[in-house]
C-alpha cells in the first residue's frame, strides 16, 4: 500500500464518519433511514428557526450539526468501468448482439411505459372510486341534516373519514418507508445527477408511495397525485431494467447487461419521463423534464427511447381509462390531470393582455417566494410576513413535539381533520349560490341553503378532488364564482397547503400549486375587467404559481401546453413561466433545489460557479489519497476498506512510487475479497473458476459491507492482482487545471472519481463529487461550504 | 522542434494536401468554393453512377477521388483555450462582470430572435406580394383567353414569368455564393457538430439565401421557404453575437468576449432554433431541433436562452404579420407556415385508426426511400425503380452538361418552365369542378372550363404557393378533391420535386415533402373509407413523408404539433414519426445525414460504433505527431506551419524529450508570429506591448495564412516562449483507452485535439475529429474509411 492516506472531504468528523449510509452495518437500513429522515426534518426546521428566530446563528453550524450525523450520500458511477473483463466481453460480442441489446433496451422502455401507465391508471381509478364513495356519503349526510339541523354531525363524519384515511397513509409512510414521503421529485433529480439516495428506487418504496398517495388524496389533503407518479415511474424503471427484484429475491436472468449505474440511470430517466407523461398526458413534456432535470449528456437514441417510454405510458393510461369509462378507443384522457378543452376562438388572447400575463408571472413568483419562506426580512410583503410568522411557529412546534413516527401520523390526521373542518365552515358560511344548469358538470353539487335548482359555489372548490377543482376553475362559465368565494378559497387553501407541506404523507405539490394559482388567476381575471375570460386567467395564474414554485421553464411550458391540449396559449404560458423563473431566481432557488440544498446533497449544477477560475485541481482535490499497488497484499486492502476514517469508494492503483496505472472501486474490491481472488489460491487450485463480469453484476447494487467478509489471518498474507479488474484508463487532469475545466469534465462524463496527476503521471490527489459540490455562488461571490474541511 | 512528424490523417495525399480550405491562399475563396461545390455535385452524381450503372466500382475510389481535391473541412474549437491570458482575464473579472456577461448573452439572444423574426417576416411578405402579383396576372390572362381560345399564350406567360424569376435566384446563388444553395440545414448541423464549413455563416450568404429563396418560391418551383430560415437564423446569430461584421469591416467593439468558437456555437444554436421557430411557429420545436441536431452537452441556462430566442422570433414574426394583415395584436400567425386550425371534436381519432396511421408512417418512409434513391436494387418497388432510372439519367446528364454556373442557371430556368407547363397541363385537362361556396378561402380560384360558380380543384393544388396548397389539403371540405386529382397531383409533384432537388437555388425540402405527404395522405383517407375525415389523413401523411425524409422524431413531432396548434393529434403524429424513423433507419439514413456523408464531412455521431471496443487510442491516433518545445525557435515554427504535408492545427507543446506540457493552435501561433512575440525582442524593447487576449479575438475567426506573414532571416533565429499562450492542461488519454471511451470524451467536451500520452506523460499521438469520424458501422460490422490512410 502506498503511504498516502486520503482525507475525508465531506460531511464527516473522524469520530463519526463510520456511518456511511447504505451498505454499512452500523445501523440497520430501516432504522437508519428513519433516523435520517427525522434528521432531515429536524434540520430543515432548525434551519428555519435559525434564520427567523435566531438571527445570529450561523448556517454553517447547522450544516455541520446535520452533516455529522448518519446521513451520507454516495455517488453513482455513470462512467463505465472499462476494465479487462468488460472489454473482453464487449469484444466477444458480435454486431448482432449489440443489435439485440439495443432491441432489449427498447423493450425495457416499452415495459417501463406500460407499467407506469398501469400504475397511474390504478391510482386514478382507486382514488376516484374511494373519493366518490366518501363524497357521496358525506353529501347524503349533509343533505339529510341540512333541513332538520345538526350539520355538526356531518362535519364530524367528514373530518373522521378524512382523518382515518390519512392516518392509514401516514402510518405506512412514517413507519415503513419514510423516503416515500413527499413527491419524490427531488430524490429523482439527485439520482439522475449521480447521487445515490438510499432506498429510493426499491419496490417497497413504490408500494408505500402508491398506497400513500391514494390515502392522501382520498383523505382530502391539499395535495396532488401527480408528483409521486414521477417517482413511481423511476422505481418501475429501476426494477424492470434489472430483470430481477432484490426485495422479492427473484432473478429472471434477463437484462443482466443493464446491471450497472450507467444503464440503470438511462432507464430511470425514461421512467421519470413516463411518470410525467402519465401524470399530465404530456409525453414530450416528460422527455423534456427528464432532460432538463437529469441528463447532462444528450444522446439522440436515448432521447428517442425515453420518448417511446413516455408515449407508451400515456397511451396505456389512456387506453385503460377509456375502458374504465366505458368508452373504449376514445383516447381523450391522456393523463391523470386533464385541464379540459379550452374553447378558443381564432383570437384567443390580445397583445395588450401580455403585460398582464407577465405581471401574473411575477405575482406567482412572489407568492411562492413568501410561501416558501426564504425571505430574510419581514418587510417584503404583508402576506409573506404573515405566512412566515405562522410557519415559523408551526415549525417550532413540529421540532419540539412531532419527531416520532406516531406523532407524525397524528399531525397528519389533525391536518386532515382541520382541512375538512375549514372546508365545511367555508361552505357553510358561503352564500354564493349558482344555478344548477343542465350542462353542469359538477360531480357532487351541494345544495345546502341554496334555493332548489341551485348549488353552493364554494363547495365546487372544496368538496371535490383538487384535480376537479382545477378543471372547474378553468372552465366554469364566467360568473360561476363570485370574487369573494375565490378570495377566501385562495387564502384558506394557501394556508392549508402550507401546513400540509412537510407532513409524513406521500403527496405532490403540483396540484395544490395549480389550484392556488388557478383561484387567484381567476380572481385576477374577474377583478381586472369585464371583458376578460376568467378561465384564461385561471390557466395563466396556475402556470405562474407552479412555475414560481418548481422553476422549470421549457419542460413545464410543454407540460402545461400538452395538458391544456391547445397550443394557442403556448406563448403566454412561456412568457409567464419565463417571468416567474427570472423574477424567482433573483430571490431564491426553486422548491426542489432548496430541498436538495437543505439535505446537503452534493448536487452538481450545470456549470462551475463563474468566478471560480482562480481555483485549480490542486486546491480542490482531496489529498493525500489512499492508493493501492497493482499487486497488493490482501491485509492492506482489508485494512484500507475497513478504515472508517477513509471511507471512500475509489482507489487509484499505482506502480511504485506513485505512477497511476488504474482505478478500482470499493465495490469491486469487496467482490474480489468475497470470491477470494488471491494470487496464491489461483496458483494452488488451477481449476479455480475465473472471476467474471457476472459475479460483479450479481452483487450489484447491494454490495456487502467489508465487515461481513471474513478474511483469515493466513489469507491476509496473500496477494491480490488488481490488473484485470481495475479500470486501466481512468480520466485524469493535471494539477494546474482550473476548477471550471475539472467541473466540465466531471459533469459531462458523469464521473465519480477524477484522478489528479503531476507532470510525470504520479497520483497526487483525487477529485470527487463532494469536492466540486462544495463551491457555490453566494450573495458575495464564490463561497465554500466549510463543513467540507472538518 | 521535437523530431516527431505527424501523418496527415484525412483527405489528403501528400502532393495535393496543400490546399487546406479557408485560410489558405492557393485558390481565392470564391473560386475555390465554386470548385468545391461543383466537386460535391460531381461526386454525388458519380457516386450514383457508380452505384447504379457500374456495379463493380468501389465507393472508396470515389471518396478518394473526391477527397483528394480541394475540399477540406477544418474543425471548430468547442473547448475553451484556457491559457494564462484567458485565466488571468477570468480571474480579473468580478462577480458583477459575469452577471453583465450573462445579461448580454440574453440580450444577444433576444436580438437574434428579433432579427430572425424580421427576416422571416420580410420573406413572407415579399413572397406573398410577388406571388400574388404573378398569380393575379396569370389568372387574368387565363380568364381572358379561356373563352376566346389561345390559352397557350397564358401558358407561355406563366412559364416565362417563372423562368425569369427563378433565373434571378439561380444567378445569385450560382455566381455569388454557391454555399447558399439548398436549405442549409446539413451545413448548420455540421457547424453545430464542430465542423467548419467555409463561408457558411457570412453576411453575403445570408443576403443571397434570402433573395434566392424569395425567387425560388415566387418562381413556382416545388420548394419551400422554411428550411432556409434555419440557415438564416444561424447566420444572424453568428453575426450579431460577434458585435462586428468582417464583410462590412465594421467593428462595434461590443461582445468581444464572445469571439471564440464555444460562445459562437451557443449563439448559432439559438439562431437555428429561432429560425425553426419563425418558420413553423414552433418555439419549443426550435429548441428541440437545435438540441437534437446540434448540442451534445445540455446546459440548462443555454437551453433557456435558446428558448428565449425562439420565443422572441415567433413573437416578432407574429407581431409584424399582424400589422401587415391590418389586425395588429392578433397573434395567430406564429410561423411562416401555418397548418390552420383543425376542427377537433372530443373524439378526434379512434383507436382502430392507429394501425392505419402506423402503416402510413411506413409508406411515407418507403416513398422517401425510393425518392432518395438509396436502394441498391431495382426490384424494391415499381415506383422506386422508375424513379431511380429517371434520376440516374438526369444525373448523367447533369454531370456531362451542367457543371458551369451559367448552365446551372439555365437548368433551374428549365425546371421552372417545365413546372409551370406541367401544372398548366394538369389544370387544363382536369375536369374536377367544385362549387365556389361563399366560405371558400381560395385565393386564386380558376374557373377555366367549369360552370359559373365553380372552380377547378386541380388549380387549388398547383396554382398557389405550396404553403397554401398544404393548408387546402388539410382543411378543405371532404369532397373538395376527387381521388384522381390527388393521385395525379401526387405523382407529378413527386417528379417535379425530385427534379428540383439538387438545383442551384436556395430552397427547402420541408414544404414539398409536406405537400406530397398531404396529397397522398388525403388520397389514402378518401380511398380507405367513407367515414374518414380526409384532412386528418392529409396531416398524418404529411408528417409521415417529412419524417421519412428528415428523420427527426422528437423535434419534428413538436414542430408539427405546434404548427397544427392542437395537441390532439400528438400521439398519432408521434407514432407515425416513430414508425417512419424505425422503418427508415432500417434502410438508409436521413436526408441530411446522407448529404453530410456524401460530402465526406468528418461528422461525429452520438456514440462510437458499438463494436469498436477492440480499438484503442493507439490504433486510432495520428502518429508521429509534430510537437513544439516550450521555448521554440521561430524558424522551426514557421517551417512547421508552412509545411503543407503537415497541415494540422494543433501542436502539443513538450519539454524534452517529449513530456507534454501544453497544447497550442495554429491560429495562436500565427497571431504570435504576426505580432512578433519573440523572446529577444521583448528583452531589447522593454516597452513592447504585452500581447493580450484582445489581439487573438480581433484576429478571430479569419486568421491570416502563414504565407502572408513575413519573417526575416534574422527573426528566424529568435526564440518564442509559448508558455503564456498554450493551453497548459489539454485533455489527455492513455494509449490503451478504448475507442468508445476516447469518443465519449471527445464528443461530450467538443474537443478538437486530444493528446495521447504514455505512462510517463510523454506525447505519443494526437486524436482529431477525423481520426474518430472514419470509423462507422457498415452492413458488415465496423468499417474504416480507407481514404484516411492515404
Amino acid at each position: 500500500m502506498a503511504n498516502i492516506t486520503k482525507k475525508v472531504s465531506w460531511s464527516s468528523r473522524p469520530d463519526e464518519s463510520g456511518a456511511i449510509g447504505e451498505g454499512t452495518p452500523l445501523l440497520n437500513g430501516s432504522e437508519q433511514q428513519r433516523h435520517g429522515r427525522q434528521l432531515i426534518s429536524m434540520y430543515v426546521f432548525i434551519s428555519y428557526l435559525a434564520k427567523y428566530a435566531l438571527p445570529d446563528s450561523d448556517d454553517v453550524c447547522l450544516l455541520f450539526f446535520f452533516n455529522c450525523n448518519y446521513f451520507k450520500f454516495q455517488s453513482l458511477d455513470y462512467d463505465n468501468i472499462e476494465n479487462q473483463l468488460f472489454l473482453e466481453e464487449e469484444r466477444r460480442m458480435s454486431h448482432m448482439s449489440f443489435r439485440c441489446l439495443e432491441i432489449s433496451r427498447w423493450v425495457v422502455c416499452g415495459l417501463i411505459g406500460f407499467l407506469t401507465g398501469l400504475i397511474a391508471c390504478f391510482i386514478d381509478i382507486v382514488v376516484e372510486q374511494l373519493a366518490g364513495i366518501k363524497y357521496q356519503v358525506v353529501k347524503e349526510n349533509i343533505e339529510k341534516f341540512t333541513e332538520v339541523g345538526g350539520l355538526s354531525i356531518s362535519l364530524l363524519l367528514w373530518a373522521a373519514l378524512n382523518s382515518a384515511i390519512v392516518m392509514l397513509g401516514a402510518i405506512i409512510v412514517a413507519f415503513f418507508e419514510p423516503i416515500a414521503a413527499g413527491s419524490g421529485i427531488p430524490q429523482i433529480k439527485c439520482y439522475l445527477n449521480g447521487v445515490k439516495i438510499p432506498r429510493v428506487v426499491r419496490l417497497k418504496t413504490l408500494v408505500v408511495k402508491v398506497c400513500g398517495v391514494i390515502c392522501s388524496v382520498v383523505g382530502g389533503l391539499a395535495v396532488g397525485k401527480e408528483g409521486p407518479m414521477i417517482h413511481s415511474g423511476a422505481v418501475v424503471a429501476a426494477g424492470v431494467s434489472q430483470g430481477r427484484s432484490t426485495s422479492l429475491k427473484r432473478d429472471f436472468k434477463i437484462f443482466e447487461y443493464f446491471r450497472r449505474d450507467t444503464e440503470k440511470r438511462d432507464f430511470v430517466s425514461a421512467g421519470a419521463a413516463a411518470g410525467v407523461s402519465a401524470a399530465f398526458g404530456a409525453p414530450v413534456g416528460g422527455v423534456l423534464f427528464s432532460l432538463e432535470e437529469g441528463a447532462s449528456f444528450w444522446n439522440q437514441m436515448l432521447t428517442w427511447r425515453i420518448f417511446f417510454a413516455s408515449m407508451i405510458s400515456t397511451f396505456t393510461l389512456n387506453f385503460f381509462l377509456s375502458i374504465y369509462h366505458n368508452n373504449p378507443g376514445d383516447l381523450s384522457n391522456p393523463g391523470l390531470i386533464n385541464f379540459g378543452r379550452f374553447q378558443t376562438d381564432s383570437e384567443a388572447y390580445y397583445l395588450y393582455e401580455i403585460p398582464l400575463f407577465i405581471a401574473m408571472g411575477a405575482i406567482g413568483k412572489f407568492k411562492n417566494f413568501f410561501f416558501f419562506l426564504h425571505t430574510k426580512s419581514y418587510l417584503r410583503g404583508l402576506l409573506g410576513a404573515l405566512f412566515n410568522i405562522l410557519n415559523y411557529w408551526l415549525t417550532i412546534f413540529r421540532i419540539r413535539y412531532v419527531h416520532r413516527p406516531c406523532l407524525q401520523v397524528m399531525e397528519a390526521m389533525l391536518v386532515a381533520a382541520v382541512t375538512a373542518t375549514v372546508s365545511f365552515t367555508m361552505i357553510y358560511f358561503s352564500n354564493d349560490c349558482q344555478p344548477l344548469s343542465p350542462d353542469n358538470t359538477e360531480e357532487y353539487p351541494l345544495q345546502l341553503f341554496c334555493a332548489d335548482g341551485e348549488y353552493n359555489a364554494m363547495a365546487t372548490a372544496f368538496f371535490n378532488t383538487p384535480e376537479r377543482s382545477v378543471r372547474s376553475l378553468f372552465h366554469n362559465q364566467p360568473g360561476s364564482y363570485n370574487p369573494l368565494t375565490l378570495g377566501l378559497f385562495t387564502l384558506t387553501y394557501f394556508f392549508l397547503a402550507c401546513w400540509t407541506y412537510g407532513l409524513a404523507v406521500s403527496a405532490g405539490v403540483f396540484i395544490p400549486s395549480l389550484l392556488i394559482g388557478a383561484a387567484w388567476g381567476r380572481l385576477f381575471g374577474i377583478l381586472l375587467a369585464i371583458w376578460a375570460v376568467p378561465g384564461k386567467y385561471a390557466l395563466i395564474g396556475a402556470a405562474a404559481q407552479l412555475g414560481g414554485i418548481v422553476r422549470m421553464t421549457l419542460s413545464l411550458t410543454v407540460i402545461v401546453v400538452e395538458a391544456t391540449g391547445n397550443v394557442t396559449y403556448g406563448l403566454p404560458i412561456m412568457l409567464v413561466l419565463m417571468t416567474a423563473k427570472i423574477v424567482g431566481d433573483y430571490f431564491v432557488e426553486g422548491l426542489y433545489d432548496i430541498h436538495i440544498k437543505l439535505q446537503s446533497v452534493p448536487f452538481l449544477h450545470w456549470e462551475a460557479p463563474a468566478t471560480s477560475h482562480w481555483l485549480t485541481a490542486r486546491e480542490v482535490m482531496s489529498s493525500p489519497v489512499t492508493c493501492l499497488n497493482r499487486i497488493e497484499k490482501v491485509g492492506t486492502i482489508v485494512d484500507t476498506l475497513s478504515n472508517t476514517s477513509t471511507n471512500h469508494n475509489g482507489f487509484p492503483v499505482v506502480v511504485q512510487p506513485a505512477r497511476l496505472c488504474g482505478l478500482i472501486l470499493r465495490s469491486q474490491l469487496i467482490v474480489l475479497l468475497k470470491h477470494k481472488v488471491f494470487v496464491e489460491l489461483a496458483r494452488s487450485r488451477l481449476t479455480h473458476r475465473k472471476l467474471q463480469l457476472k459475479d460483479f453484476r450479481d452483487a450489484y447494487p447491494r454490495f456487502p459491507p467489508i465487515q461481513s467478509i471474513h478474511v483469515s489471518q493466513d489469507e491476509r498474507e496473500c496477494m491480490m492482482d488488481l490488473t484485470e479488474f481495475m479500470n486501466p484508463t481512468p480520466y485524469t487532469v493535471p494539477q494546474e487545471t482550473s476548477l471550471p475545466r475539472v467541473f466540465k469534465l466531471f459533469r459531462a462524463l458523469g464521473l465519480r472519481h477524477l484522478v489528479v496527476v503531476d507532470d510525470e503521471n504520479n497520483v497526487i490527489g483525487l477529485v470527487t463529487r463532494k469536492d466540486l459540490a462544495r463551491y457555490h455562488m453566494g450573495k458575495h461571490g464564490l463561497e465554500e461550504l466549510q463543513l467540507a474541511q472538518t
